[in-house]
């Protein structure tokens, strides 16, 4: 019986000697790489707060205590140790665990989430309610050092000079967040609170006696030891007591200083800076982490698929044009932007997990003469939409928006949709928006955009794609793919039009339009279909999407139309293949041509 | 004839001998107080920067060096000293000087701006163009403390550790920002960097000997003066060269080190920490620089409008129920929610300008059984629409909105509308939009919200309000005004239900709905009306609002009605009266009659 197997909870962990928590370790770790490489997944961040995380539930008691993972992409282990092992295997499948925290799934994850940044306010916001209440339970915060440069963890650590009791935030520092990091701040607290002496000290004692008699007899003198929590306290300004740095990979070690760190929490609230090894214990995780950030088929980055294409293109463009710039915020693999770092390194700017600051820095940019195109995933540029309105859009830049990861996503689940573009975008005064559905289409779409003296948002979904779109038109015309007798079908990206492609296969009489160009709107081919039944097929939201601006264009013509449109509905997409999604959204071929016959 | 009338640039204003400067700004003063006075506007923080905004303009080459406020609402001075001093009184009228920077309106005015934070961002993004570009002019950022507070601001200053040459960023400290200043890193650089010394030894001097001869010798000695730059560099680790505190209102002190900075910002970008007293040559202004923040009749709090209402509800709200707690970022006087600050401190929180965190500690306050509701300015919002998406409605929590100052919102002009909220959060799955049309409706709304268990925003515009609603029907369901035969106008807020009201007076044979509860539509009233042409009004983009989630209802339905929809436009809408930029956007009684009738 594996010892992973005894454990369901605090007084479990509590028994095992030092030897069984290294087993522990070792397991937790072998089960997280077997499944992350099964289902997909996030890997190197799970592995490398494995110890942390079995340490946080040694020395705390949840779900009392309160457990918050920044962003939420490293709680697996916190998964195996919450009553959720058996149900482990069905991780990131329909109607299995979550990739991310999930508070409908237990009551140990207090959050939904899977952005970076709101862990730090969604604790201070816990702390307050639970003093206004009277309750008495410690609430944990960990946070990466790549989500710890974002504006709003910023704004958390900043806002307030005296910080709850029985607040811990861990900074979880594995030297780099997707990339590397080189911010500020997170210099700052580094070099000038590391610790040197005693991981010195400590590297030192292990390398001459290894785990021997004498290491743990020096260990008992441990003056550095104590000078991890009796030094200047360079966070006094923001509220903390600091203790730090320590190695986060080291349980003994870890379960010691969190045992200190609860009491010395009693009260100061502590900001506690975690050292880990991202990917530790699997070899290409560790050494190549940021290609281990998540693995398996869907979210892998190959030929053939948009970002992939993205990278290509943006070299070839910059090849040209020196005053282009590309510009991402932690995304530059999963965009496909790590080619144009390679390349030309000059003409690309990771920013960090900053939408914001990667929005508005691109406005400045832009004034200055050079020319941004901005990749983000399209869950993400969520974070900038006042950037886009106040910086770009009112001023009317002509940025560049590549809007990666647009539709839905798979696995990765409602945290991660990219199912609201659309409708935070098309509202946008300025704003062209286009839908490319191929990659033919993807480079035409780039091309075209940098020939417009405006705002641009290029969306595309992940994953394969197949089709060669091949016309003449300018890109702003919708291509006609075919004709048909009764229905009119305006499809919105390269799952859509292949959706209407299979329902005139099945019967549908209908002509086809790949509606690549979503605003404007192709006002010829609107009015050459209004006596045809019209049918909508979006990713997006239905609310404020694709179909609600058709529908509102023969409005405002007093056309009195039949519309249909099909999209997502009115509530939150789970995790499950995109098929599967597709299926959940009424987005199959089954349900359109059932549909329009009625 | 005046000094100001003199000044055409740099050149003249290098002429100026240190009297003709202090007449100077003593000039520029009055000139702001009588504007601001007449016309409305923002005068504290514009009487703060009077003498750094001309100690710029003389030692800069403007507009060939950049200048960039932030957010701009202390632009005034600048706008008088490039070429726009004629035109001055006609600031924030219809077709006159916008109140904000506006690049249509000078080439002085780089960026079109309103909100918090941008500046060190599009400073940064238009080094890198100009160094890409080769060219060679100094970038120079004014941000306020309040701003420096924001997410958007801390992620700039972090987000690189090496900042361009020539540039400098100034922190405009004039120890508030709407509210009190009490955050982590600006106490940090207060602190850390203030030059006791040196601020001491300058009023000493002062005060002992006046602007005698003995002053003006001392000051030749400066050895204080000197470690303003030769100093411990605090802010090494954010790429700045640290120069301060200095005295911004010594138009003198701040003449001389201002040219020094220049230099020194050849080598390494300058960090340039400027102490100004908001509201200076203006007593009440200077001594109540809250108060006098914004001032005119649009702007002012009083009895009879939403704002102010707000702030006696939640009063009454929060002494029922103590586990309620009223949040705002840096708006407390605009909402109302000051009498909750000074009534009921311990249920109130200001966050300084932080939308982002003010929403995810709202999620934060909700999970641990608090009742949270945020007031915060439909524009300000927007900076927070992905903590609405993810923390708030991804999870579900019951959390309350009161969008404030929601629709057109007259002088203030395109930076400030609030005409996107209803687009930004109508797709927000588990989201309930509300707005009340009088103030009866508002505290209805507030005690409706708090019974829902979901988040709700309540939007509502600033200004007074007439009417009251006066039924006994729950509050999701829409009061129908009157009956008529042929239209149905479905009217959202105060003011379109007052222009519906109007229409019926001018002849239109109408049953009006208040269509109070936008999310979710009042079905029964939809499904009522069908059969008449239906008209929407709403002070918002037409694009995936109100109109727009009524025809998708029908179209849902297969229900063919025939519906026409006012509301703003696809495009921004500039400074004027609100009953101007009503009827710019065709929501007057004429138009919706005459259109109705075609």
């Amino acid at each position: 019986m594996s010892i992973l197997d005894k454990i369901n909870g605090k007084a479990d962990l509590e028994k095992l000697n030092k030897q069984e928590l290294n087993d522990l370790t070792n397991e937790l770790r072998e089960v997280i790489v077997q499944t992350a490489q099964t289902n997909g997944g996030h890997l190197s961040s799970n592995l490398g707060v494995v110890e942390l995380t079995t340490a946080l539930h040694r020395v705390f008691d949840f779900p009392k205590d309160k457990l918050i993972f920044d962003v939420g992409h490293q709680c697996y282990a916190h998964k195996l140790l919450s009553g959720r092992k058996e149900k482990f295997s069905s991780l990131r499948k329909s109607g299995g665990l979550s990739g991310f925290p999930d508070k409908d799934e237990s009551e140990y994850d207090l959050f939904t989430t899977g952005h970076a940044g709101s862990a730090i306010a969604t604790g201070l916001g816990l702390c307050a309610a639970r003093d206004k209440a009277g309750e008495n339970y410690t609430v944990i915060v960990v946070v990466g050092d790549g989500a710890f440069s974002n504006g709003l963890s910023l704004e958390a650590l900043n806002v307030c000079d005296k910080k709850p009791k029985n607040f811990i935030l861990i900074l979880n520092d594995n030297g780099m967040s997707i990339s590397k990091n080189k911010n500020g701040f997170y210099n700052y607290i580094s070099k000038a609170t590391a610790n040197k002496g005693y991981l010195k000290f400590k590297k030192g004692v292990k390398k001459v006696f290894g785990n021997s008699f004498v290491t743990k007899f020096l260990k008992k003198c441990r003056g550095a030891f104590k000078r991890l929590f009796n030094r200047n306290n360079y966070l006094e300004y923001f509220g903390f007591k600091f203790v730090g740095q320590i190695d986060g990979n080291d349980i003994q070690e870890t379960v010691k200083i969190l045992s200190r760190v609860k009491n010395v929490a009693k009260n100061k609230a502590v900001f506690l800076h975690v050292n880990t090894t991202k990917g530790l214990g699997h070899e290409q995780a560790e050494t190549h982490a940021e290609d281990y950030h998540g693995v398996g088929v869907e979210l892998k980055v190959g030929s053939g698929d948009f970002s992939n294409a993205l990278g290509d293109k943006l070299c070839q463009v910059i090849e040209k044009d020196k005053s282009v710039v590309a510009i991402t915020a932690g995304m530059a693999l999963g965009t496909g932007l790590k080619k144009v770092c390679e390349t030309h390194p000059q003409n690309f700017v990771d920013v960090g997990i900053c939408e914001e600051y990667a929005v508005t820095y691109s406005a400045g940019l832009a004034t200055g003469g050079a020319k941004p195109i901005v990749a983000i995933y399209s869950t993400f540029l969520q974070r900038a939409y006042d950037q886009l309105v106040h910086d770009v859009c009112l001023n009317n830049l002509p940025v560049v928006f590549c809007v990666d990861r647009a539709g839905l996503v798979g696995a990765d689940g409602k945290t991660h949709q990219g199912v609201f573009d659309l409708s935070y975008l098309l509202h946008l005064p300025n704003m062209k928006v286009l839908a490319p559905s191929c990659i033919d289409e993807l480079n035409r779409a780039v091309d075209y955009a940098l020939t417009l003296n405006c705002p641009v948002a290029i969306r595309y979904p992940n994953g394969q794609v197949n089709g060669v779109a091949n016309d003449d038109k300018e890109f702003c015309e919708w291509q006609k793919v075919c004709e048909g007798e009764d229905f009119a079908i305006l499809a919105v990206g390269p799952r859509m039009l292949n959706l209407a492609k299979e329902c005139v296969k099945n019967g549908l009489s209908a002509t086809v339009y790949n509606a690549r160009c979503v605003k404007p709107l192709d006002k010829g081919a609107l009015n050459e279909i209004k006596d045809k039944k019209i049918i909508t097929l979006e990713e997006n939201s239905l609310i404020g999407g694709f179909g609600s601006l058709v529908s509102q264009y023969y409005q405002n013509n007093n056309e009195r139309v039949c519309i249909k449109s099909f999209g997502v509905a009115d509530k939150f997409v789970e995790h499950a293949s995109v098929q599967e999604q597709l299926a959940q959204c009424g987005l199959t071929v089954e349900n359109v041509v059932k549909s329009a016959k009625e």
